[in-house]
């Protein structure tokens, strides 16, 4: 499965916010409508943000457009996930090169692209290992192949344990407000004929009580040099409740969702969204007007909380600070 | 605000499955409805749930129905709440005593609704001493006005607080699948003027960890002789962060809610529901076909992460068994 895809010089996405009903998929030539296609959550997810951004610079150069213009556009298309940022810096560095040559732009989108796909499925391999025999696995938002270049990276641990024969039951938090759990994690297992059963974000808790939780694996939007990391909000109750239970909470994540220039989790910009987007369901108001509403896309779990971070080099445990930044410094 | 009214030999219900968005008052003089009303959550809330009994009992004394028969139907629309078997018990030996005259059954469940709002008003008088000033209390689900006889146990709490000067504010989990929190509790404190914000329940623990909440108050729909109670889903996930992050837990309830019959909370029956509660949202589905589901409609928070059980009676503190026994044993 896979939701990014770029010919014949236009940028294809699959729309997930109307998954699982529909799958449609837009092509974008203009990469401002790209980067609206970033911020209404057309594409979302870290590593997928990371290669639309790419892609919507090629969108750009083809154009003729000012490049360091449509750098700073797509730049602010969403604050928290680092990949945005990671990959625009290598496209820049690229444009630098080869002068904005738009072939050479596209070879480099595209090496991102791929090279994502090839750091998940390494994530994958190695984090099996940590995925025991019949294992119940609890995982929130999706991080899965529509999160990514393809295969995921907590739904690629997920796969590859499957493919190993060790994945008994996938436990999906639905994901308030935008039922990412629901409507992309379910759909994908469902689709790979993994055993999948949808919960509300606030029965994990209940179900690590009566023991039915062998291990929790999130995805990552940003992590800090001491492993503090930010994902999707709800990850840190998970976290906390797996803690108090007992149970190991890893994190799954390629390199380029790594920020060493970030010492800890409070330095993390956290994007607050619409407050519609909990008031509203499908457009009709679940809320009386009045009420205020907080709605952070993301919270930060410290480190302390995480039993190891999954990455295409290998799973670090603490210290995180000093294996991470061994592994992950230029 | 009330949503259970009985007059001229008729039940009137506050259709709670369309707020806030319609105010529609259904009329009931057929038992067998009421009870279908307390199955589909027309009305909910383990005090209103026994209120609504009693009056359907009235139902069928009026139309000359076998009371045996017709309490068995009422004890069987839901399993969880305590205080449905509590009333029906009490018209039972009421219909006992006077014969099944209608009159008199009448007057009975009027003692039950009234002495309901009365325990609702003592228990928040009580409760109202632990809230602390500029209070900005976190609550689960609707315990209020609507889930009553009128009033509310842990909206009831804050309610009395909120008189005093001390609510600075309400946080509401808007409580999914069925969005209690949102649609009712928010609705009342609103309503109230009362300041209110909406979150996912997710976004609890986030919260807490900014340092935004200095109070957790939940109702409940059945506590064991140990403290021990079940209370909507996600109750457990708010207790085991409340008692991560240090900050005080009670739950609120009248002496109909204990159930001093079952030595600890695994003997408390929980109810499942129905799968689509999840994958549809206003019958539109939001999950792929053939995904599993888990809805249990509560779940079980043990008594050891409770910091005192708020009752018309008195705060009971612990040791709990003991303490409850001795203010509520016959």
């Amino acid at each position: 499965m896979d939701a990014i895809r770029f010919s014949d010089d236009a940028l294809y996405l699959l729309d997930q916010t109307r998954l699982p009903a529909q799958e449609v998929w837009l092509r974008y030539t203009d990469f401002r409508q790209a980067a609206q296609a970033i911020r209404t959550m057309v594409v979302r997810g870290a590593p997928a943000i990371g290669i639309t951004a790419a892609y919507a610079y090629c969108l750009a150069a083809l154009s003729g457009e000012d490049l360091e213009r449509a750098e700073a556009v797509l730049r602010a298309s969403r604050p928290t996930a680092v990949n945005l940022f990671w990959a625009l810096e290598r496209m820049e560095r690229a444009a630098a090169r080869c002068g904005g040559d738009p072939a050479a732009l596209i070879a480099e989108a595209r090496a991102i692209h791929r090279e994502d796909v090839e750091m998940n499925k390494a994530m994958g391999r190695l984090g099996a290992e940590v995925v025991p025999n019949r294992a119940r696995i609890l995982t929130h938002c999706n991080a899965g192949a529509l999160a990514t270049g393809g295969y995921g990276t907590a739904l690629g641990v997920v796969r590859a344990a499957h493919s190993q024969g060790k994945v008994s039951m996938v436990y999906c938090d639905e994901t308030r407000p935008l039922l990412q759990g629901a409507r992309l994690t379910a759909y994908e297992l469902v689709r790979d004929h993994i055993p999948a059963t949808l919960i509300t974000d606030s029965m994990a808790a209940a179900l690590m009580a009566q023991g039915k939780i062998d291990l929790v694996v999130v995805g990552c939007d940003r992590m800090a040099a001491n492993g503090d990391f930010a994902n999707k909000i709800g990850t840190y109750s998970a976290a906390v409740n797996a803690r108090y239970h007992g149970i190991p909470f890893y994190t799954a994540l390629p390199s380029s969702t790594i920020d060493l220039s970030i010492p800890d989790g409070s330095g993390i910009p956290i994007e607050e969204r619409a407050p519609e987007e909990v008031t509203h369901l499908a457009g009709t108001p679940t809320a009386p007007g009045g009420v205020e509403v907080s709605n952070p896309a993301f919270d930060v779990t410290p480190h302390t909380l995480l039993t190891g971070i999954i990455t295409e080099r290998g799973i670090v445990y603490p210290p995180f600070a000093e294996k991470l930044a061994s592994l992950f410094s230029v």
